[in-house]
């Protein structure tokens, strides 16, 4: 079974690399509607976490404080990868974190460097991620932590072996 | 201002046009996440209504059924097109309509035609439209149909022009 696990977090991994640019989606405030902004993925870990590099005084810093639930629609017609993914964010202000994840493309956002006092981390530990099948023609699940959490299944964040994948 | 008030009509089909596909966001049942999946716009009328062919049997429709309110997230990085949009669906089993919208492209999704038995519509009526303005790197509303109502402005379905801007 561990195999199979691993090898949709691969996958996952994998499609995630592949895209260049994802919409972050949020809850609107005071509002039922959603938000959604085009954002490039700065990094994604081998357990599936995601990190976004992002102003802090940005409108979905503000939502994210309001509601930590978020989902990120990758949809890349080139090669044809479509994932739905389901998570919780958390706003890290980091400066040894954002020194980690640092590029040249990050700076192009950010032309004052790591010492701008206007920028924070959102990092992304996915719950439930779906895929375009293809060849199914229809959305497939790759694993769903919070399955695993309700039918009693342990789950460590970065033990991705116990994943209970569908 | 109706002036510019059709213009953003016009660049937001103009922009929905550009791209073939889109993520149609609906709630997954009995859960808070979200799901998603990629879909072909079959048509955008004048008055920014959209519409989709789909499989009756498919969960999109009971989660439209439990409820519509939806989202549609187009991000299209070959041309730098992003758009979220934000609507109401209706599930419409009219095979008049069907036969206006049919197309080959269709045909390959529901090779029994137009008697196919599992097949419905979607129509989306967008409440609240914003794209991403590259120059100033931030999204930026196009509509919103329900600040026009509870400002107390007049707003009929189809009556574009009356749609407060923003």
């Amino acid at each position: 079974m561990k195999e199979i696990e691993n090898q949709n977090i691969e996958k996952f991994i994998a499609m995630v690399k592949d895209s260049n640019v994802c919409m972050l989606i949020t809850s609107e405030k005071n509002s039922e509607n959603l938000s959604g902004r085009p954002m490039g993925i700065n990094k994604i870990e081998e357990d599936g976490t995601m990190w976004f590099f992002t102003k802090a005084s940005s409108y979905k810093v503000e939502e994210i404080e309001e509601s930590r639930k978020v989902s990120i629609a990758i949809s890349n017609e080139s090669n044809q990868n479509y994932l739905m993914i389901n998570g919780t964010a958390t706003l890290v202000n980091d400066k040894a974190k954002m020194k980690e994840l640092w590029s040249s493309i990050v700076k192009a956002w950010f032309p004052l460097g790591l010492e701008d006092p206007d920028m924070t981390l959102i990092k992304v530990v996915p719950n439930e991620v779906n895929y375009w099948d293809s060849s199914s023609s229809t959305m497939v699940m790759l694993f769903n932590v919070i399955k695993a959490i309700v039918t009693g299944k342990e789950y460590e964040e970065g033990e991705h072996g116990k994943i209970d994948f569908q």
